[in-house]
């Protein structure tokens, strides 16, 4: 069977996809994956997911320079979770200029954002308009 | 804004949740979370999820007794992406007997299973039946 066989894609032709820091563990993002994002993933070693409210492919870092270098791929047990252990450039993955996306703690019954922002997003994509939010 | 709030629940009514080891950094498993499963994470402090395929609320380690101990809780940028960090009992979160789902190694073209088998799975489940399989 073909590697790309053994993913279970859901009805719209998409599997989740975690990111995480290869070395550091954190998990950083987490997006969507299609069949062409996943084979272009592992052709091109760089994290490239499908953009849902784009509806387009997204070389993530393609605006930001935040490109997610490829050191290995995982498939879980039932084919329809992948992780990607990934160096992420730049050291941040998230839109708001931090390290993750993971950013917000639940802490007595609220969302407490907690993480620094490394870098000021204007500052990152300037016009480009490239974002995290799919 | 009351926490539940704060999460983009997708049509379904779901929201995907990843549980990570606290301690290590390992990626275990991903499962998905209702409104309700979420609420109950919270309230007893342990990976409780939504299982679709048996479409009912799935206590993790109901059956093999490898609860999922519940140390953070984050939500994402988006609001639809869930990180557990968690003390896995048993050492395994994968009804395989490995300790992560993610155990699937692309290796030049093919998956290749790399984690050992910790268990064997009939030891963890004898008949109950329970498995991560969704």
């Amino acid at each position: 069977m073909h590697w790309l066989d053994a993913v279970r894609w859901n009805d719209d032709g998409l599997v989740v996809a975690i990111a995480q820091d290869w070395q550091t563990g954190k998990v950083l993002m987490q997006a969507w994956m299609n069949r062409e994002a996943l084979t272009l993933t592992v052709q091109e070693q760089r994290g490239i997911y499908w953009s849902r409210s784009r509806g387009k492919l997204w070389r993530k870092g393609e605006s930001s320079g935040h490109v997610q270098e490829l050191k290995e791929l995982r498939l879980d047990c039932d084919g329809d979770s992948i992780l990607l252990l990934v160096e992420q450039l730049g050291g941040m993955a998230c839109h708001t200029g931090r390290e993750s996306c993971y950013f917000n703690r639940l802490h007595q019954g609220e969302w407490v954002a907690e993480e620094p922002v490394l870098k000021d997003p204007a500052a990152i994509y300037g016009n480009s308009g490239e974002t995290n939010i799919e």
